[in-house]
């Protein structure tokens, strides 16, 4: 392997590890725990979960690695805090946007040429990549796996030990 | 920038995100603040920065940037759950030492040549690392970002909003 396929291969894994953790852990509640907020007063289950499956849907253009397959869930879950509306998709619904936009994105991360992780991202102009050239798709990769590990910490607080 | 060095640039600056963001949130609370269950039930603050700062801490041999300097916490914050013993260290010691750790590893992390993110971490034996270079330290220092960025979501919760 060169470096650049080591390096990228960490990052994927990475990424990879906690999406299935996250889906995993999802799947194992009830549409009722689904419902539920992950400490009083905070986020329900329900809305992390689509706000994961926004912003990683976000990742596909981002990456370069494919169009949105679900930029309505941006109004619901992004631009919008919890329970801002009645809820539009099921609990069923939310959990299955999540699982079809992260196979999206990992497939196209592991088809990715491990050069190409440097490039910019689709969110940085030519000119702020080339003043900060760690603006880049490994940057953004990483920070999604980061920001998806924050709310896993947060759903596990539900899991019955 | 050579490759190497924007691969590796792009984890350390997560890594530092990550333990400024949760020493920040974590020196805004109170005494009795940190000493509160992060969701009914569940760990303190108090036995999440104990537990922030033994990893951490291992991170340092792990990684081959020094010799552990707080071995003891990992009795009371990685081989027993929290509340097992009345508190040894007080709020403000146990914050102090995710401090003093987390500054020990980020020295150390920002003057690694970049290659060397890609030697074998000090945990993993040379056969098995032979058979999976992606065990390497860049893989640990991405491990344990994500990891704190776990704790990060949970700590998060107690703030008010």
């Amino acid at each position: 392997m060169t470096n650049e396929e080591l390096f990228s291969a960490v990052a994927i894994a990475a990424w990879k590890r906690v999406v299935v953790s996250v889906e995993k852990q999802v799947s194992s509640f009830s549409d009722d725990e689904v419902l539920m907020e992950v400490a009083p007063g905070r986020n329900r289950v329900y809305y992390i979960v689509g706000r994961l499956a926004a912003i990683h849907d976000r990742l596909l253009p981002m990456l370069g690695i494919g169009d949105r397959l679900h930029p309505e869930l941006d109004d619901l879950f992004i631009e919008h805090p919890d329970r801002t509306f009645a809820d539009r998709l099921s609990p069923t619904q939310v959990n299955r946007t999540l699982v079809e936009v992260n196979t999206a994105v990992t497939r196209g991360v592991e088809v990715m040429a491990p050069l190409d992780w440097l490039k910019k991202h689709a969110a940085v102009s030519e000119e702020d990549f080339i003043k900060d050239p760690t603006r880049n798709r490994i940057a953004v990769l990483e920070s999604r796996t980061a920001h998806a590990m924050y709310h896993a910490g947060q759903i596990r607080l539900l899991k019955k030990s």
